[in-house]
C-alpha cells in the first residue's frame, strides 16, 4: 500500500533502538480514511477465505479490525482483553502474553461465548514484532477449536521473529508494510510488499 | 434507537448490583453493523456541530468512535491511553481517572500533538455511569484548550451521577439508550430516548 508506506516514511519516528512510533495515524490518533483503505486491502488479500469473525487485541487493533469487518460482510469483531476486569468472568479462554513494549506479562482473555469451533477467524493487529500477541491469539483460537484462516498486520518489523513464529504454525500472514531495518533513525521498508 | 434498546433488553445481563454486561455486541464482541447505525445516529444528533475530531478512551470506545468518524467527514479519532507505555512520552496532557469497575486510578494520557486549541471535539464512549472517564476527557480538552461540542454515549446508567457531572460543566450530552433502573435482574430503559 503506497499510501501506508508514505505515511510510515514521512510520519514514523524511530525511538529507542527498535521502536517505531506511528501515533499520528495508527495507534493514538487514528486516520479513519486510511483505516478504510487498510480494511479494503485486507479484504482483497483474504478474498478467498470464508471469514466469519475477526479477532484482535486491545487497544490499537480495535479500530482497524472494526473498519476491516465492513469489508468482510460486517462480521463480528472480538477483541481479546489484556486485563480482564470483573466484567469478564466465568467461562473464558486464557493465555499468557509477554509485552516487550511494556516489559510485562498479561493474561490474554476471551469469553468462550464469543470464540468457538464454528468460527473462521482472521486475526488482525496493528503491529507484528516478536509475534507474542498474535501467537497468543492463535493459542486462544486453538483452545476454542476455531479455525484461523490468516493473520493481517498493518506494519511488520521484518527483522524480528514474528513472521517465523506464525508461519511455523502453518498460519498465513499478510503484512501491508514490512520494515526491513532502521538506519540512522530512518525507516527502510522492504520494497515489494507482495513478496513477503 | 429501537434496535439498540432491543439488544440491551434481550442480551444485556445484570451482574453485581449495578453492572450491565453487554459484551455480546458492544464491548467484547462488537456488532459492526450496529456500530454503523450508532455512528449515523450520533451524526444525526450532532449535525449542527462543526466537529473536526473525535476523542475517546481505550478500549471499548474505540470501535464506536472509529465507526462514528465515518459520519463526521472521516475526522481523526484520538484515543486517550489509560496506561501510558514508553511509546507515549514527552509532551502529554494527563489527568487522573478512577475506574469504579476495576477499582483503581489511572493516569489518562493524550499527546499534546493530537489535541489542541484548533480542535472541535466530540467525546464518544460506550458507557456513562459516574462520569469519571468523560470528565477526565473534558479535563484533557480543557488543558489543550480544545472546544468540546458534546458527549455521545451509547448506554447511560441514568441512576448514576454522570449526567449531572457533565451538564454541570456546560457540555451537551446525548445518550442513545438510558437505563432507568435494574429490577429483578432486568433492565428497565427510559422510554423516551429523545427526552433525556
Amino acid at each position: 500500500m503506497k499510501e501506508l508506506d508514505e505515511r510510515i516514511i514521512n510520519e514514523g519516528k524511530v525511538i529507542m533502538p527498535d521502536i517505531l512510533k506511528v501515533d499520528s495515524f495508527l495507534n493514538h490518533q487514528m486516520d479513519v480514511a486510511l483505516f478504510e483503505k487498510i480494511g479494503a486491502e485486507f479484504a482483497r488479500r483474504f478474498k478467498d477465505e470464508a471469514i466469519n469473525k475477526i479477532l484482535t487485541i486491545e487497544s490499537s487493533g480495535i479500530g482497524i479490525a472494526v473498519m476491516a469487518a465492513r469489508y468482510f460482510g460486517h462480521c463480528p469483531v472480538v477483541f481479546v482483553k489484556k486485563n480482564a476486569s470483573r466484567l469478564v468472568n466465568g467461562d473464558v479462554y486464557q493465555t499468557k502474553i509477554h509485552s516487550f513494549t511494556k516489559d510485562q506479562d498479561y493474561q490474554a482473555t476471551v469469553a468462550k461465548n464469543y470464540l468457538n469451533e464454528e468460527d473462521h477467524v482472521l486475526i488482525i493487529d496493528d503491529f507484528l514484532a516478536n509475534g507474542e500477541a498474535v501467537s497468543g491469539m492463535i493459542a486462544l483460537c486453538q483452545q476454542a477449536k476455531a479455525d484461523v484462516h490468516g493473520v493481517g498486520i498493518v506494519i511488520e518489523k521484518g527483522f524480528q521473529q514474528g513472521r517465523q513464529r506464525i508461519l511455523r504454525q502453518g498460519v498465513r500472514l499478510e503484512s501491508l508494510a514490512v520494515i526491513d531495518r532502521f538506519e540512522d533513525g530512518q525507516v527502510i521498508l522492504r520494497k515489494d510488499e507482495t513478496c513477503i
